[in-house]
Order: C-alpha cells, then structure tokens, then sequence
C-alpha cells in the first residue's frame, strides 16, 4: 500500500479513537498508546473475548452497522455479568474490509460506543486491520467479585432459574429473515440486546452456579451441567417465553418451544442456588439440578419430553 | 449446523483448552468458564489487543500453522514490552475456516502456547469460531511498571535509540517469497520473532518514550513524534542493520537502507532518553529529537536523504 493510503488509516484510526475515548478514573493510560493502563482493581480483572463474524454472527443486509458494533460490544459483556463482574474497559478489534466505506465503519464505532457507554465500561484498546470479512473482536474487562460466578459450583438439590425470557432474539432474527420489523419488542431483542450486568452483580454469594445464555437454553444448561458435574431436569411448562412467541413464531414457520430452548443471543442468566434461597432480582425457576449427568426436559405432569435434535446456535447464522 | 457438529465444536474447544491450560498462582479462574479472574496487580493491568488476518499479516504458503500462531503471540506481546509491562496472561480468538483441519488447528495453537510460555503469559481465554479466512486476534495483559513507558514523553535534546537490528525480518519474507531459507537467521527473524520484553521493562523510568518496531523504524518513529509533539532527525549510518542485509537483500531486489528504515515485524523497541543516561540494555543511538514536528533523515556528512516513499508495512503483506 502507499504511504497516502498509510495516512488515510491513520485518519481512520485518528477519527475512531475520537468517537470512543473517554476519560475515567479508571484508565491511568487509555485508547492510543501501545498499551492502556488500568488503576488497580481490588479482587482482580475478569477477561473475556468473543468474536463476531460477518456472515456467521450476523448479516449486514439485517442489521444497521451501529447495531452490529452494539450487538457485538453487548454479547462480550455478557460474559462478564455471568461471572458477577463489573464492566470496566473493552478492546476492540475490527477488520474491515476495503469496500467498507467510513460512514459504515464509524456508525459500527458509534454503536460499540453506545454499548460500552451504556454499560459503564470505558474503550481503552483496538485494533484497525483490513481483511475480506467484517469482523468485530471484543475483549471485555471488569472489576471481579470476591467470589465470583463460575459454571462449576451447581449441585445436586439446588433449584434451577432463568432472568427475563427465553426465545424473543431467534424469533426477532426470524421475522427480520422473513422481511418484517414487527413486532419491534421482539424485533428488538435480537438488534438490541442487554446483557444481565446488574442481575449478575445481585447474583453474587447467593447462586451457585451461572453461565450466560448467548447459544440456547439447552447448549448453555448442559455446559453448566457439565463444568459442574450434574445434571438437570427442565419443567418445559416453566420456560419463561418471550410475550408474543407462541403467537409470532407460528407465522414464520418456528415451534415456540423449540425457540425457547434453544434460541441464542438472549444473553438471559441461567444459574443455580439452593431452593430456599432469597433473590434479589427477577428470575423464574424453571428446573432442579441432579445428581445423574444430562439434562431431561418434563411436561406439564412430569413425563420427558424429546429434546429438540438442534442446539447451538451461532452457525445457524450462516447465510 | 447440526447438533452433532456442534458436539465436535466442543471436543475441538477441548482439545485447544487442555493444550493452552497452565496453573498459576497469578490466575484465580482460568480458561474454560464466562470469563477468567487474574489476581489483583499492584500497578495495574496493562492491556493490548492486535489482529493476524491471513492475506494481510500472513500467507499459509510460507510460513508453518505453528510458526503463524507463534508470530500472532509475540506481536501481541511486543507491545506489552513497549510500554515496559511484563506478560501475565492472554486471550486468543481464532476465526477459522471450515477446511482447516484439525491438525493445523492445534498446531496453531501450540504456536500460541509456545509464545505464551517463552514469555511468561498464562492463557486465560479464547474464542474459537468459524469463518472465511484465518485470523488470530491476541489481547494480552500485563504487570503494569509503576511509571509506564508511553510514546509521549520524548523530549528535544532527548538521544534516540533502537534496540537490536532492523530489517531482517523484512528481508525474511523477501527470501521466503523468493523461495529461499537461506541465510536461516535472516529468514528466522520474520517466522520466529522475539518481543523485548526484558528491555522493556529495564527501560521503565530511564526512558523518556517507546515505542515498539512493528510496522517500520519510520512510520513508528513518526508515531513516537506525533504523540510527544516532536521531531527527530536520523542518522542512516547509524542504524544497526541485520548481520547480511546488505549481502542478501540486493539478490530478491531490495535495498538495505529501505528495508532498515520501513521494514516491519523486527519487534525492537526505538525509545528516546537523555544523551547522558546510563543504559543498562544494549542498544544504538540512531539519532536526536528535535523540537519542529516530522522526521529527517541524514547522511554520514549531515545532510538530508529523501526518505523512502513506502512507509508502512501491514498491507504490503497482501497477497
């Protein structure tokens, strides 16, 4: 490349740290060094990185290029509310490809932004490369608990819950599929979700177990099983649906169950605790964790259901 | 997908855990849950983020999966040494497409671990997805000094100097693109770089700015200057060449002088600091920072040389 093009991703890089730093207490060195440098944090940093991939995660013809960034800046904090820690800072890497012009490329930045913002977590990093897939690489930092929420500690006897509701983002995506933008409520759970930061705080010395429900209720429900050495009974009946599901999904060819256990990008908490426990935030309690590995899904009146034959959730996104 | 795909997703992600997994004292969670728990830092935790896009950074027909995980590592690492912080731990987030094999999967990620073993950084996270071309995105975390290196503090009348020698690892690629692997020091610069992480981090308070070589001794001396608000004047006879540039480099058609001043990937540390200040690293004195903006280039007799008219180094890379 030549150096005037040089210069042009330099203005880019220039213009994109303008749209993101912030300054905060927090960040001793921020967005344009080599490296940023954080103040101390009391019980250490919780990390985590998750990448969004053009064509596998998400399709530009469905979504706004804000929504993108807000969509990808969203799902890596989710990781953090599952552990019970505090956004703090994020990383950003973006690979671009060179037909992307820089309205699309700084309304991503906005939306990554709006995230960050919105989550009190401060961009302190990123990266600029092009390559031939738009892709966005988040790494997500945040202020650790003193003991925080890990998928391993459920056991046997305690009571299973999920926040919020389950099955409203693979529904939202099926409706934007089939060309229509309503129900926005629905619609707008795949487009712009949360992440349970607060719920995950409140979550802390209380659950036993969590994990955050970005794959499926299922997929994420066994990975829990499985890092705790349990398994779990589901009362299908007990699935807090997304309002609107049983009626929205039909239209577009979705079983509403189906979508409820194993529709991703809800970013619900599923955690455990003891059945006697006091929350201190909304969750509906929706199975028990047992003893015998795997998971077994029971009707109304205690018979097993079939589980539905696919779960997981992110390459379904394929186009 | 189907749900027995995903099965093979989860041994793969397996698999790749159990050869990056260390045990350290300096990590409270480590790979495998929502997020991973660092034990608190005294000064504070430095954080770094850089992408390796095949096409761009890399081509699979010259160097070995082992050898691109490896590059991917130290180029994350390198700019944890420029800001003179010593590696804790790092994330690493693959995209990779369906036909990559197992094989070349975990070879890459033997590549990773052998990084991040070499310099001290436990890995404490990853991603692993699917998509149309390889990338490793690498966010490393470090110890921050008390008095982090930056590249704003140079000042006139600072001495300019660059650890090691340059171009070599550019003349590597020449040679690897010309079909030779020979000379195998030369041509090891490019496909097994190290970062300075040890001067790095012996350059904290003696210092006055750093900056690390990985996009050409130009393009990141301009960097340097831009973000301290001064200019440096070079000497060309003094910049330590790679032992052989000049033998080797004219037979694939490159010049010296050029690869030494716009080379990339040479991971040394170019950093000013007062003309009388004992050093206790190696390094050559390559010139002075001025106080009016840019960078001039000058021969043995003090008179200015044009600067080469390709500086930047990433995209060159494009096949």
């Amino acid at each position: 490349m030549s150096g005037a093009l040089a210069r042009d991703e330099r203005a880019r890089v220039a213009e994109i740290t303008r749209r993101l730093a912030r300054a905060s207490p927090e960040v001793r060195i921020g967005i344009g060094d080599d490296a940023a440098v954080l103040v101390p944090t009391r019980h250490g940093d919780a990390l985590s990185v998750d990448a969004n991939v053009e064509g596998v995660h998400f399709r530009r013809s469905l979504l706004s290029d804000r929504e993108i960034g807000f969509r990808a800046t969203v799902a890596a904090l989710s990781d953090l509310a599952a552990m019970g820690a505090t956004p703090r800072a994020l990383l950003s890497a973006l690979v671009v490809p060179e037909a992307l012009d820089d309205e699309a490329l700084f309304e991503l930045v906005d939306g990554i932004a709006e995230a960050a913002d919105a989550y009190g977590a401060h961009v302190v990093g990123g990266n600029l490369t092009t390559g031939g897939e738009l892709s966005i690489t988040t790494t997500v930092v945040g202020h650790a608990p003193p003991s925080p929420l890990t998928r391993a500690g459920a056991r046997a006897g305690d009571a299973l819950f999920v926040t919020g509701t389950l099955g409203g983002a693979a529904l939202g995506l099926a409706l934007l599929e089939a060309g229509r933008r309503e129900p926005a409520m629905i619609v707008a759970r795949y487009m712009r979700p949360s992440a349970r930061v607060h719920e995950g705080a409140r979550l802390v010395g209380v659950a036993t177990a969590a994990i955050d429900v970005s794959d499926g209720l299922l997929l994420d429900l066994e990975r829990l099983c499985e890092a705790s050495g349990v398994g779990a009974t589901l009362r299908a009946a007990a699935i807090p649906r997304e309002p609107g599901l049983d009626t929205h999904a039909p239209p577009v060819g979705r079983d509403a169950l189906t979508l409820a256990l194993t529709g991703g990008d809800d970013y619900e908490l599923l955690f455990t605790a003891p059945p006697t426990v006091a929350l201190s935030i909304a969750a509906t309690r929706i199975g028990e964790v047992v003893a015998a590995p795997g998971v077994r899904l029971l009707d109304a009146s205690g018979e097993p259901l079939p589980l539905p034959p696919v779960h997981g959730w992110g390459h379904s996104h394929s186009p």
